[in-house]
């Protein structure tokens, strides 16, 4: 066990910065890194606001954060691919790699998954922190460490465009114009959608959005969304609809956005079990995927910021440094419609 | 038009075995069928008991049927694979080609498509029929006409089984032992799985399923079926899991059936939208397949009865002569447990 | 038959741009079109210096071209989609709708399907034809005749990037840089890939490509493909290789190329039977996909473009008028190694 | 290290039955097993006969022997599905959990698996092996441990039919009705198709292939299968043709067998590379598969024989006692044309 400072959630509502024992032991096939930038994402804030997610009650002071770069400064035995001094961005997600679910290539649906920041495992909103080399990635040289720490949540909409099967030059719809319905949008865009119809209630959300070429907003305050679908589409529907929303409203008129044959994509999740009209989506004979993190995404996820394909700088909305990392979480509270991702410096 | 004999559906409660008068020219690509045996379905009795399926209202007379085998007695120019003698069976749905559905070969969810026994068009409990030929199929001489109009509601069960993609060796539930959830289970058996849990209410339905090699009853009126499913499968789950039931409670466990990264098939419609348990498929990132009818299934569903993998002569309960047709439909109503199947034999 | 003035392959070697009869009657489902733009592309090419194409020999005067925008003039009965003034292009083959591969969605493979300037089938170097509204498809207000004309070999490129069933984020190689292996790199990454490695012997071949943000040239007569691939990748190998240079010298290392559980796409097509190292395929069980023209490429390759995620324009070498139409095959015939693609201006 | 007695190739054409030192030492995860029988393949064969196959050379003494089942007898720590007494078989491929292609789930692919009788990896032909408890399977009770050592050659079949991705209902080629090749064929009926043409020049390989339903036996000597398939598909072509001869002539031909849009499964590997119609695979746009070994298949395998969907008993040529494994060897080498497996009972 090692003294290090960070960020730790004492309880619902008490932040912390101070230092806790973390074991930072670096066994066979295991580097430490100094972390550099960490992303605060909606699920660190649920834990400060209410003390839990579902089943995961915080129960224990815990580190926050898991969108994290930083810098590998030991390499354990059996370490090929990375070495002191590599720039890297780390899966917050370890499975068991004998599991049923590891050895079928879908670890993210290992049940023993340790993920950091959900009780009782600590995140890494910390100087320094042990990780298995198989799940740290190395950064390009032209990739900011702000960006290595944009690689999670991007892998969320990698992972959703992934489960789409995307035939090159399809149209796509994304309900929800929040971090992860723009992940998605930008995912799905790279992922070989010709054009990508974003829908949400608030015009800051969409003016990010529609930014990025290929990027069609829709506000739907103003706008029917299924008569603007069917008119991009000669009335024919979206080939595929990714929900980001987690409303259940979303699902009142979701089977009237894709074609005949289509697919939508689940990433937004209601709390409650919510009415589906089954009868509709056998009509048109959809395809329904759902989407649980990610598995294989980052290296992917890498690949396409590295070659500009996707430029995630725009969505950093504030960087606050370590010492404010309290300041970041109230601002996140705050739930700006025009903040998208706020990140915490922790290197000095 | 000529004047043909058919069992007419005159309005709701009302059968007519009468002369009707029919439109038997037949045209370029066209083949005339003598009809040989109908099977009698749910949606037909659903007609005559309730006058209407959803937004389908029987506002005039109507021939009803439309699971049928016969003979071609008359062939129309261009018809190449068939020839007058030749025994077939019909699909019921006749799409347009030149629509966009059509030509990306999912013909089933063109919105156009005229299906027989659904107002306002006729169904075929008739002595005659005229239909194109490239939706009439030829039957080995050893398949008979019984067999031959089971091909209908068996291609439902292709579909669903085609739809779930199975993997050789898979292990499937089949949630309903009705004549649909019992043609799944045999498509899905044929189609690829090594076993297929049949899960029903009624005990004489399971008893007739149980009569297949690789399936296996469980009465969930005794048995409780996520234990069985965790017992069979080591606690993994089910591969594949078909929702034959349309009852809105089987969707209330149905999530705890399939294993991680498994997939739904839904080929049972609840009436009303219905509560679904979206998270649970999230965490589990399961696939939902949707079946409508079925395409390019015809020459599937006979290859695998003429060639002996699959039986569904046990599953005709009884065959009525078309005098008795109206015997025939008041039995279909009595929806006796053991029956799965009554045919009318047209032919004399 | 109306007499239209024609670009005419009277035999090998011999053009002459002269009056031709031509039916020109607008039937049901039909559009007559001005022609506006046409490409000249290699089997136009090969046609007029050899005077056939394996099987298919010009042995009557035939009209070359077929890859066509224009303006249309007169509309079928029963065209829903196209009026009179649509700026459009068109697919040049045209299957029977009713054959069985088309039933299945897979129109390029049926074999009855007739191809604009293959023997006996005229082309569309000419002032007007009338073709199936079907297979005739709206361009964009921003997209332009020569953009338009564009999309057939475009076309192709997608029918690769479709079946290499790209995961976004993969990595790509292209074999050959001619016309058609650039349009493989741009579909490619339009399509998914976040970079796409393409090789070839003439640098000003591989200098074009380079001017897409995503492609890295490699000019295999200074650089070791197959090391190039390794470093860029940690000796993994690629996700794809598009083979599109037709060499049987290409086949030789090929296999080196792909990462284990990669996909080889093969485009270009070598003349005779080509020695393949089969038993290196296996051990990294590798999926080989076979790329015959194009189906249901059309109206997303327009979205693709129209979108600006792919920009064509670059690759319009030059331009010439009708007049000039046999200038423009004698530079083609040059091959010279900056000309990507060459246009005939057919509209005055 | 322990001493135990085994089969050992001494070096080419020399075989020993005697005492060798193995390590039986049962780490965590690990279980020991008492052999009870062990098939002979055409590998173990190969090694007897000429010392190597390809760049694996016997160049020291090496235990033959690679398909076995048998009996748990020790559980090493954290090993949680297998207890002293259960009845198992066993994948002979361990490979590195921790290797890029195991985390994407294709550990067949994985360069640095270890394999029995794979020189220098001692195989089974002996009393006692420790193992990963993760590659050993339990039989079920109604399972023999001679159909438990068939479950190694029956896997490829089963890997084979995976890659195919049979619709159910396909009808499909095999090439060869060697071993492999019946195995192909069972796992191709179990796995979907409705039924599966197998060819060959040798009538007693035929006759065995024939007892099964499904099975269409073609002499090739005798029938052309180019004709007979033609005869059987109207004309369109198989769904899937599995290569299973190696034989280079089979690629003179093969691409006349699969429909337009089919696919072929190789399974068979020339020793050199083979001259293959590639521009006549293009036409038809085929899919061509690769098959190394099987990955997840085991399970699926056991399954399948467990319900009754696959008899492999009737493939048991003959049974020698361990103290005749001599025998049995030179037996194989005779290569007896109606024989198709030949296994060594172990355990007395």
């Amino acid at each position: 066990m090692a003294k290090v400072r960070a960020l730790v959630l004492e309880k619902q509502h008490e932040l912390g910065l101070r230092e806790i024992d973390l074991p930072l032991e670096v066994g066979p096939g295991m580097v430490r890194i100094a972390i550099h930038t960490v992303g605060v994402c909606g699920s660190d804030v649920h834990y400060y606001t209410h003390g839990r997610i579902g089943p995961f009650v915080v129960d224990a002071p815990m580190v926050l954060g898991h969108e994290a770069a930083g810098t590998v400064v030991e390499v354990g035995e059996g370490v090929g691919h990375l070495k002191v001094g590599d720039r890297v961005c780390m899966e917050p997600g370890i499975p068991d790699p004998n599991s049923r679910a590891s050895r079928l290539g879908i670890y993210n649906v290992d049940p023993v998954v340790r993920f950091w920041a959900t009780p009782p495992i600590h995140g890494v909103l910390t100087a320094e922190v042990v990780h298995p080399a198989n799940y740290t990635f190395k950064l390009p040289d032209h990739v900011s460490f702000a960006e290595g720490a944009m690689v999670e949540p991007f892998a969320v909409g990698m992972q959703a465009a992934t489960k789409a099967r995307i035939t090159p030059g399809d149209t796509a719809v994304v309900l929800g114009a929040g971090p992860i319905g723009t992940m998605v949008a930008l995912a799905a865009l790279a992922g070989g959608c010709a054009r990508v119809i974003v829908a949400d209630l608030a015009q800051p959300k969409l003016d990010i959005a529609a930014q990025y070429q290929g990027i069609i907003p829709v506000n739907i305050r103003e706008t029917k969304l299924v008569e603007k679908v069917a008119e991009l589409t000669e009335g024919w529907g979206a080939d595929v609809v990714f929900e980001c929303s987690g409303s259940p409203r979303a699902w009142e008129t979701i089977m009237d956005l894709p074609r005949p044959g289509g697919c939508i994509v689940v990433v937004g999740l209601p709390v409650e079990p919510t009415k589906v009209d089954i009868a509709a989506a056998s009509t048109k004979e959809l395809r329904i995927e759902n989407v649980f993190r990610y598995a294989h995404q980052y290296d992917r996820a890498i690949a396409l910021i590295a070659s500009g394909k996707v430029d995630l700088k725009p969505l950093i909305s504030e960087t606050f440094a370590f010492e404010d990392s309290k300041a970041a979480f109230d601002r996140a509270v705050e739930a700006r419609p025009d903040d998208v991702k706020l990140q915490i410096r922790v290197a000095t």
